[in-house]
């Protein structure tokens, strides 16, 4: 068992109000681990043995098709918990999580899971909230999906990464965050080629720059009106 | 207050092994409801006064874009509870819900949340396997609106809609359930045309029929087979 230490709890939202005693409890059940980017830690279908919370670093949650396309369902960043099929009563992993960059999680046994519930309710509480955003988020991208031109759900996601990891800048808002448009393609439902002529199109207008390791919204206000369908994505 | 008989709570699955005495203190709380068909339980932003546990009836749940555009996100069935808001930590409903067929329901003042967890631990497993479940549903639905084209979509849906709420007949599996051709394109993030095209190709093809109070899948492992991208739609 590890030896770690309940003060790495006490700053995350998920464990917010619990006493010293519960987060020695909680901490007393998980171990560390580093994992490397690219890294698979669970996979769609696979037997359920633990559950994770990101201490730093990002993880990737995606879903294959029987086709083979992969589509990118969210990123867990520091702070999250994730695979927790137990909590929701399954006893296989619904998708398949890897590391988008170097990460260090923590993880628990699932069947830990109604021990610590039970003794600790408040972390039901947490996992209820955590679950209800993601339905609403999941909720939000469907009525995208359904409703919006491609041009719009491209603003939105970049809009939410903004909000996710961005911090203003003198040029902008910088999302410090090494996302692809294979990536942002995933995430939107569309062709990694639309997502390029697109980007391009407003690197053009001086509405963002971007590498790999970064992206810069220039004009956040013009992004968010395209989000919104209120300017023109061309 | 209502003068409710635990009865009512016993042959469903949220109250699975509940006490006598827990399903009387639950149903202690709750209100009864008739809701004619069309009239809207709650709307997305309204304070989430209530939750809800649908006795009989259907309703469904829709979130409007800011276009006025009506996204069908799901079906809520005798049995299943809504409007949680108040678990998940909102004070707002996330959407709106309405009675897609004549409705009798129970609430629970959301207030009241809270105490009924801390008495009743398992009505927060029972929600969270819920939530579990339409997250892993939204995301499939975002996984098909990534990579699936039209046909593919609404055969998923309609083989959802037959699990759901479909029975065995000598002709083949009867949905009686009256879902119109424009719920069904809402469902799918499509127009009404496209799904009336496509139904009357099926329609021709004998794999379907129906009219404003049924549907009838002839051939559901034809459309099955649609669904998993093995057959032509077209």
């Amino acid at each position: 068992m590890s030896r770690l230490d309940a003060s790495l709890l006490r700053p995350l939202a998920q464990f917010r109000g619990l006493s010293e005693e519960d987060l020695r409890f909680v901490i007393a059940g998980a171990s560390t681990r580093r994992l490397v980017k690219g890294t698979t830690l669970f996979e769609e279908g696979g037997e359920a043995v633990d559950f994770f919370l990101v201490l730093d670093g990002r993880l990737k949650v995606v879903k294959i098709t029987s086709d083979g396309d992969q589509v990118l369902i969210r990123f867990v960043v520091a702070g999250e918990i994730c695979g927790m099929a137990a909590a929701i009563g399954r006893t296989t992993y619904p998708a398949t999580a890897l590391a988008a960059s170097e990460c260090l999680i923590l993880s628990w046994p699932s069947a830990l899971w109604p021990g610590l519930v039970e003794k600790v309710p408040a972390l039901s509480a947490g996992a209820m909230r955590a679950l209800g955003q993601r339905l609403e988020e999941a909720h939000t991208r469907i009525t995208e999906l359904s409703t919006e031109e491609v041009q719009r759900r491209l603003a939105h996601a970049l809009t939410r990464l903004a909000g996710q990891a961005g911090r203003k800048v003198d040029q902008g808002i910088l999302i410090d965050f090494a996302i692809t448009r294979q990536e942002l393609a995933e995430m939107i439902g569309t062709t990694l080629h639309t997502v390029s002529r697109i980007m391009s199109g407003w690197e053009a207008r001086r509405l963002l720059e971007g590498d790999r390791q970064h992206l810069l919204m220039r004009d956040p206000h013009k992004l968010l009106m395209i989000a919104e369908g209120n300017a023109s994505g061309d």
